[in-house]
């Protein structure tokens, strides 16, 4: 009997010639991330197992991401004392505010995940490393503090759903429109505790930017993780973007690899999608959103801040301003993606249409800071989450979008189709394969 | 008996031919200024007097600046309340984030107070207009509600110190040395409730960059206002650069002004200065400072956040790197201000050289957020005040300088004179009166 891709990583790492669905397993790891929420705690549970080095300085990576820069005196203890936990046991890839960005935009970009490896990290997010091809999955602080001790992990193999992805996008559509289409059709549990395996001639229309967008939101769907096969595109990633210096595997899933279930994804009938209030589940197509008014937009996170997503935004903005009494506010997922930004001129079209260009750091989607809701105030998001109270109070409301909605929202003051204000998305032209700065 | 300039606008005001030192007179205002903190204040206050206008929907400007973009759900809130309120009111200047910056940068820039006016502000470093030769301080809640009301506000009209400037600045000191090298002179009360009024030929060599930080810090000597006479440079900033549409008036003091004190300042003898915690007086020389090692360097804010500030950072920033373990933010105090250095690729500069760059925002300042300082930390910052807890935890530490000494401080991690990284300042040379973008 076959395996899946995820189950063909996660044998190798638990040097096992085969897994199957539902084996429990001790996997190595390849990297072990945590942020300045989840890695105070996990300190406190590393310090009580009275271990004194970590497993591996070079595969361990901190990245103060979510209420830096320091939102307030106790966000500045917690990144306090990471830093000093991290200069303490000479932790290679701790990034301080300034070099670095959201972990998800940073650890792929620095090459610290390659195709092939198993990563945790204490965020849910952290699926969004299976578009290297490469498994990786949220866990909690206790597992992380494990990882951080032993460079191991247990794991349940899980069982796989297969997604054929055909044709290509077309438009203003994008991988952000795939995966809200995707968990509108499965739901929030629909993928529980299984994998997202995506596969299909139709990956080849998907850019890299198309794909992390889509792992990242796989935990939306309940999944233990999503993952890509390797191609050309990610591969140009890995050793023209990213330069990383690792060794890297490929793995392909069997032929005969088993799966729960086999969906079949015509990208070409996607069209832009927005997810209502307060599920990523609640998802309906831009034509059939209605007249829905928007106080607030937020553009960028980990979901949705690489470079494919601000030209979009900016193809949107350009020559245009944002509408009176809207806020729209952009954050790049990292200082080197503000950068090539900045030299492609997409900055200087955020600023003359009046939004506010931040520093990276997660700020609003989680509801930490700069783009907090108030009372019966409403946002418009490409980040991940549209829980009830997620970016401020619990009578606010969270719509999501793909960066192109989003701008397009933020120009007209209510939810809008891009193709009114930009009829072609030229926007895809920009990508060549390893191209990029 | 003569008038000084600060007396002749506020005769001018009030309608009275003269007016004498210690005289209490009501004076028409042309500009009443409010915040995201101080203007829900005055909105209370507003409505209970009764009264459904304001005086003047063009005099009343409203910059949601201080805990923006939202820092959570209470300044939600607040930001919310004065939207509404400057909407039900038609107030024409209320600045959204993404159009706007730091109060008292967007004002002067927007050409809404011009020389010869009386400005007030619910806030305390209102006194910055001065620098255009306006009269203008900062003042509560309560006297912002008034100033709504009735377009007028009471003052007894201050006496005056006459500060006698000699020279021309040279190297890395700027107008920020100036006003702390005066402060530590004559004091945290050296000028309690009295005008600072700057003259002399020295002030030829003071840009307007220059003078706006003095003028702001007049407020840490106790100072009602602080002024200067109006010459070539500033005209050029009020109608080449801020395009002011109102007719203005240019005052000057008597010959027989009468003056508490006359205090000469020979601007060649000065040199980097640096105020250590916890009061702005506390100056030293940049060459006595010793080894302070330093945790965060904060450039920007109302007093250093416009265009010759950033120049002088990135200067020093050229080619660097911030210090290991450090952290650099950057606040460029308006929207305009970060175009314009994004255009001449300031901002790249500080990507380059880890540096964090956020949208204008108060932010630190006042330890409202965006880096905010945990127990027995250190921050060098171009900030106006280093009082206790000031910017994080009550045992944290600000010390105060020149754009230039921060940018040094934070490529080095301790406090750093800028001619070690860089001999001579040639960031003045840019400046061409009124030739800004």
């Amino acid at each position: 009997m076959g395996m899946t891709m995820t189950q063909k990583i996660l044998a190798a790492h638990a040097g096992l010639p085969t897994v199957k669905a539902g084996q429990l397993i001790e996997v190595s790891l390849d990297l072990v991330l945590g942020n300045d929420i989840t890695t105070p705690v996990a300190i406190k549970a590393f310090e009580e197992m009275g271990i004194s080095e970590v497993f591996n300085r070079d595969k361990i990576a901190i990245v103060p991401d979510h209420f830096t820069p320091n939102k307030d005196i106790k966000s500045a203890e917690q990144c306090q004392m990471i830093r000093k936990f991290s200069k303490a046991k000479g932790i290679v890839n701790y990034f301080e505010v300034g070099e670095m960005g959201i972990e998800h935009g940073l650890i792929p970009e620095k090459g610290l995940v390659v195709p092939g490896d198993v990563a945790i990290g204490a965020d849910s997010h952290t699926c969004t490393y299976g578009a290297l091809g490469a498994f990786s999955t949220g866990v909690g602080s206790t597992d992380m503090a494990a990882g951080m001790a032993t460079g191991k992990a247990w794991f349940k193999v899980p069982t796989a759903i297969k997604f054929n992805l055909h044709g290509a996008l077309k438009g203003w559509t994008s991988g952000k429109d795939v995966i809200l289409y995707i968990i509108g059709l499965i739901g929030v549990d629909g993928a529980l505790y299984k994998s997202m395996e995506f596969c299909g001639e139709g990956i080849a229309s998907l850019t890299m930017d198309d794909r992390f967008a889509m792992t990242n939101m796989a935990i939306e769907a309940g999944a233990k993780n999503g993952i890509f096969p390797v191609d050309q595109q990610t591969i140009a990633y890995v050793e023209n973007y990213a330069k990383a210096t690792r060794p890297y595997t490929v793995f392909e899933a069997d032929d005969d690899a088993v799966y729960e279930q086999i969906i079949d994804i015509h990208l070409d009938d996607i069209t832009s999608v927005v997810a209502f209030p307060h599920l990523p589940e609640n998802t309906r197509n831009i034509e059939a959103v209605g007249d829905v008014a928007i106080d607030q937009v937020v553009i960028g996170s980990c979901t949705n801040g690489r470079i494919q997503d601000l030209r979009e935004a900016a193809a949107i903005f350009k020559g245009r301003k944002v509408a009176k009494g809207v806020r729209a506010i952009v954050f790049p997922v990292t200082q080197r993606v503000y950068l090539e930004a900045l030299r492609e001129g997409l900055i200087e079209t955020f600023i003359l249409a009046n939004v506010v260009v931040s520093t990276p750091t997660c700020g609003p989607c989680l509801g930490g800071h700069m783009g907090i809701l108030a009372k019966g105030e409403r946002a418009l998001a490409t980040t991940n989450r549209n829980f009830v109270g997620r970016m401020g109070h619990p009578e606010s409301e969270v719509y999501l979008a793909s960066p192109a909605v989003a701008a397009a929202t933020a120009v007209k003051g209510k939810i809008t189709n891009p193709v009114e204000l930009v009829k072609d998305n030229e926007t895809r032209l920009y990508e060549t394969v390893g191209g990029r700065i």
